[in-house]
């Protein structure tokens, strides 16, 4: 896959949906995942919002063979497979560059802290040098916040001289604007795609040659991001990103996103089996989901799309 | 098995050799582990510094397999088996409990950050009832540097009161004695057994109604804290946990200690095999290598008990 068709734009890291004895619910997943693509978002499944690292990895290679059986392009996949090991990395890539995958996510080892650039250079060469697979893309996960080992300039500069074919981009979810910028200066020019993880940065971002966002928002407000996406180059951008923003704070400011989002799902589609997560995260309370709803109506946000495919 | 018969004293979490293919060495891996045992030490296999979650599910399962094959007695045994998620989690605790190990050393889910005390309290939770085995005894490990996901007192408080014959003591590898003396003085009384994550809290923590010490320089200096744990109240026990601190210093001051640890052995045992890590870690460079051994024979370091057993 050469630069030009690569998979680029608005991702949503797709929220997992639970049975009450908290197994995977592969049905729930496959018509959320649908709906999104017909919003035009790509799937991000199995990233930090979808508490995939919560999952094993048998459960997330059903979920990704669950969601393909059903028809999903798997052009517009970009599974998170970057586990602490090599070998489950090296099986859920290999699987998911068998699905014929756009791409994959791929967090660094994430139990070690501290560790060096040469340290995580070895880890993903073993990965790339294991899955020995031509259609391989890697876009690596730079998110310090959670997993406290991050990804350098020097490292990607090292991966891309090593792997120029393999390793074509990064999601960005720092939440520091002059990082994500530090590697757009640094390597977009060479067809390395920088997706930020927030869509607050979503407009800076197409700005400067970026390639979209994955963003977990995407989940619940794909349309309106897709529109910026486009439209970023229209007199009204900046407008539109306010209005982002606007959703994107009512659906964090209060509360833990990925409880809220999974909340919001439930709302709008008159659901509440989404509202389930699994240990250790906690669903909202009833007064925060109460709270939740009442500040979504107030900005007037609007998912009809998700009420009309989940009733 | 009752609190009189419960493991105690010297454990060490132990180091996991790797063939060059980075597949574990179960061979020298249950050698080294017949020479703790031979020094009475107890095994928890499969901790921070056995490079446990640089290994899959079914990796730790097969050594724990090749360990018990190999006659070692499982009351000696605490393997370490908590994972990011719930059902590897279950799967290694319930392969242990089957196996007849004394207990199972479990870290909290260490993905998700800032996660509540509800939150790690429903993963255990979930753990204990689905292994569902009588059983069942779990030492919760605390280790924030490195996970970055504590356990507190009032998270062990809530764990005693639901599971007081399953929870029954805990690691502290804080490095803080001040938290290892609150654990202490809450819940050592009521037969909550704290080890410390390191030999250089042993003697105060043993002052302290302590259990011993799970300590990664065992593995090479275990005979030395055995004698501690064994004489803390005699008249030179300062000057014994001072030596023992000395030889920690030479281990860890100018060195990351797991590599440094394997290199130990290979020098000691004149098997280069051992120096080998999974990444992201990365083995000792020729140069500290040898600073390292030149650093032990000068304070008069003696580990020919693992010479003899690995020539």
């Amino acid at each position: 896959m050469d630069s030009a068709t690569r998979i680029r734009g608005v991702l949503a890291p797709v929220v997992t949906p639970f049975k009450p004895d908290l197994s995977p619910d592969s049905v729930r997943f496959v018509d959320h995942c649908k709906w999104l693509i017909s919003q035009n978002c790509g799937l991000a499944a199995f990233g930090t919002n979808s508490e995939a690292n919560s999952m094993t990895a048998d459960e997330r290679m059903g979920l990704l063979d669950a969601l393909v059986g059903a028809g999903v392009d798997p052009a517009r996949l970009m599974p998170g497979t970057g586990c602490c090991s090599i070998p489950d990395t090296v099986k859920l890539t290999a699987h998911a560059v068998k699905h014929g995958c756009a791409g994959v996510l791929m967090l660094p080892p994430f139990y070690y802290k501290g560790v060096s650039d040469e340290g995580l250079f070895r880890h993903f060469s073993e990965v790339v040098q294991r899955v020995g697979d031509s259609r391989l893309r890697i876009y690596v996960y730079h998110i310090p916040p959670v997993a406290m080992v991050g990804i350098t300039a020097t490292l990607v500069e090292r991966l891309l001289k090593k792997y120029p074919t393999v390793v074509v981009g990064m999601k960005d979810s720092s939440g520091d604007w002059k990082n994500t910028k530090l590697f757009l200066d640094n390597f977009a020019k060479t067809g390395f795609d920088v997706f930020t993880g927030s869509e607050a940065f979503l407009l800076a971002n197409m700005r400067n040659s970026g390639a979209g966002t994955i963003s977990a928002t995407a989940n619940v407000n794909a349309v309106a991001i897709q529109r910026l996406y486009l439209e970023w180059q229209q007199a009204n951008a900046e407008q539109q990103q306010e209005q982002l923003n606007v959703v994107r704070a009512a659906l964090s400011h209060k509360y833990l996103m990925l409880p809220a989002l999974k909340k919001t799902i439930a709302i709008y589609s008159n659901d509440p089996e989404w509202t389930r997560v699994r240990p250790p995260l906690v669903e909202l309370t009833a007064q925060q989901g109460e709270s939740l709803a009442a500040d979504l109506r107030q900005i007037g946000f609007n998912m009809s799309g998700l009420c009309g495919l989940h009733q």
